[in-house]
């Protein structure tokens, strides 16, 4: 159901209405797009200017900021909250229905819970549980002896391999790999020896995964994502790596072997970690950063320059490999002027 | 057909000829590689060296470098869009055969037009219309309602979720995942609330995009690529992102939410740009640049440092952060210099 | 079989044993892991304090390092080496046996060697040679007059476009694309027409490559790698590129047109390489490092800067842009300087 009154939503979403509840809101949007069938939202003061400008015919804001609207509103003191909540209310994607579709290739061992939706072209290899309620879109290969909590939801054409372990109502979209071989070599003088890489991947309830990520299964023991941790799209984990609870990873993020990142951290796009490190709880790291040490205080951390125009940005270049002469030029100086000061008249 | 004369291949470039119209020509190749049986080409005046020890049967030129070259040619202002409009004559590739093989599954409601290739493997969603011509190769995972324009080119395993638009001769190479819902996330304080992604991807003509690339689709409005955009591989575009017409992305790039690039831009490989800011019209992107404001005037942008021997890159690292102290000792100095001036005999 | 006594085990490695050959060994660990049951390994001296507390039933290490240890061990001089083939003695996947899954859409005229395993919902084309013992699984698509040498392992959903050359036993992991479209374009002034790739990608013998990366096939000639690469996940390998033999490949890494890279290189974690370079042999490019230029010698090279607290980040990006300034700063005091020591009194 996507048509709403606006007393009705409020009702759902268990905040206060200001204004007329029969007004009907056939969608969410922006303040900028939004019409009087919309609900739009405030969640940044940066957007008062886009309030005001709104035509929108109700605003999910906070208390506070009912001075700046006149219409009807809706009030939460964490209206982007109540938008996330909202935005499932007016989702029209029918669910998958339960059932398996004729063309799955399905071990007959595997156990398969109720009110499970399996896609065409699936394949589940023998020993495999999917637990109640879990909807496997088309084209999804699950290993071995995999384990799927219940309410699950792969995308088409997840790879699962071998005993990957997920918790309940886990998500992970299209053309992600979980449990694949990690980069595990030994140099034998001559070449590489591979490593078979024999743990698994285990990954808490509530976690999201975004699209074309790769979660590698562990060397010895297993490559670990705690409950409610989030990925975004085209991520690397390596073998081992052990990520705490409720952290956030962006897009193209890369973290080596047997890396350990605390709980509530933050990786925006792009960040590097380097193996072996520890990073502790409540660590931001911003965009294409390179850590290259463990982190054991919270804040945020950064490397990286500027970006220039390109012509600036070659002299910078250049200067910067002149840092080390600088530095030396800058010590005679003092040194001279120390020595002029010196026998300099009074 | 790949067995041309070099007259027959004049014509059909619509270039003007030099030489025999009765040399065969089997294939093209560089200028290094290419024998008396092939056509190579002189675009970069940086190749001259190569010209003159080339063994080609002919090449594509400038006629301004004619006098660099006694042999057969062909010639063009521009030979580097010559030779890639002669590239498809010497593709000999066959084209898939329009049918619908028997292990794809196609919902009953799909609308599939005129000379329409449908892989092994496909599956296809209710209410999608394919259109004439086009070519959906092995694996591919087409979601409900998705529009396809004619001659669009699906490579094996493409998905598309629910709702994509694709214009007329879109190409997608394999493993690329377009409408996967973007990474948006509210803070509830104690972890992350997802939010439903409720728009969609439009994809406009003519655009070409690589393999493994993410585009997700919006939050609410569309993401957005208008015609003639073309994308390399492994490239994240996120949920909300407007592209403008023409511009070329290459491999490995990042682009945050809500972020809008103008036309004709290049942005090299490895460049990541932050989320919610405006890259004007013509801008180019140096590989592997951190664009955290918007750019609003044309231009080369770039950031990042040289590369050096990682001995001479450790000492460079250290006087980074020696930085703010040099620029204090700097400051003293000026102070001290201006006194001993003030000071000194004259 | 993954039960071992410690005497049978140091004879399958070609290793001397210290102590009791009758100690049963069920597994691998790390020394924190490990108990009584697992066999261990002291690769790097680190990780000496961790051997002392730990509870492993034998350890492999150097010679040199038995006084370290007073358990039960076994003696090679490359212990990591050691440990890397003990690892596949402790597999205990079952193989994929051989044969052909009834959904595989396999083209009449294949060639298909002794003891193959295809999955289920494999597609295979036309003129395609799969050498003996090799395993195709799941979903995999494989390209019209591609060759696979013997043994070679494709994870599932691997695609291979038609033409790419594989060596004996090249293992891929899942969602790997080679022979794509290289990102091949000419400018007409108007926008970009498109290239026609017409090379191939030809792999060596005992190359590894991981999951979701993309190889794309040359557009004039071929992209090859040569024996005994190994690349790791999410790596972007362009058109005709040429990689020389034992050379490493972390994940994340994009390397552009043309590009050369030498034997035996490393190219840590997110390295970027500009087109039509080359690298020496016996490169090693630290992780995240951008590199625009050919590099002649072998050592290692890096780029970037050191991570700070974002706060002091600041400054540095702000002092950054200063350094033309400072440099001119700089000049001004020695020349000043030198004034002063011409009139000082002596």
């Amino acid at each position: 159901m996507t048509d709403w009154r606006l007393g009705a939503l409020a009702e759902s979403l268990g905040v206060e209405l200001r204004g007329d509840p029969e007004r009907p809101i056939v969608g969410l949007q922006s303040l900028r797009d939004a019409g009087p069938e919309h609900l739009s939202f405030l969640a940044n003061t940066r957007y008062t200017e886009a309030l005001r400008q709104s035509c929108a015919g109700a605003v999910l804001l906070r208390p506070s900021d009912l001075a700046l609207w006149s219409g009807d509103a809706l009030l939460s003191d964490n209206p982007y909250a109540a938008y996330a909540r909202a935005s499932h209310l007016f989702d029209c994607r029918p669910p998958r229905p339960p059932g398996c579709h004729a063309s799955a290739v399905i071990a007959a061992d595997v156990v398969i819970g109720a009110g499970v939706h399996i896609g065409a072209q699936v394949v589940i290899g023998a020993g495999a549980v999917i637990a109640d309620a879990c909807v496997i879109e088309a084209g999804c290969v699950i290993g071995e002896n995999c384990h799927l909590g219940p309410a699950v939801h792969l995308a088409p054409r997840v790879v699962l391999y071998p005993e990957v372990r997920l918790g309940a109502r886990v998500r992970i979209q299209s053309g992600s790999v979980l449990g694949g071989d990690g980069f595990g070599f030994a140099h034998t003088g001559r070449g590489w020896q591979r490593i078979a890489q024999l743990g698994r991947v285990v990954v808490g309830d509530d976690v999201d995964i975004g699209a074309n990520t790769c979660i590698d299964r562990g060397a010895l023991g297993d490559t670990v994502l705690e409950e409610g941790v989030i990925i975004d799209n085209q991520v690397q984990i390596a073998h081992n790596v052990h990520i705490g609870a409720h952290t956030a990873i962006a897009a193209c993020v890369g973290i080596s072997g047997s890396t350990r990142i605390g709980r509530h951290c933050v990786l925006a796009g792009g960040v590097g970690l380097v193996g072996h490190i520890e990073i502790a709880d409540g660590v931001h790291i911003t965009g294409m950063s390179m850590i290259t040490k463990s982190i054991s205080a919270p804040g945020s951390y950064s490397s990286g320059t500027a970006f220039e125009p390109s012509r600036q940005w070659k002299k910078t270049a250049v200067r910067l490999r002149q840092l080390e002469s600088m530095a030396e030029r800058l010590r005679r100086l003092e040194a001279q002027v120390s020595e002029l000061q010196t026998t300099a008249p009074k």
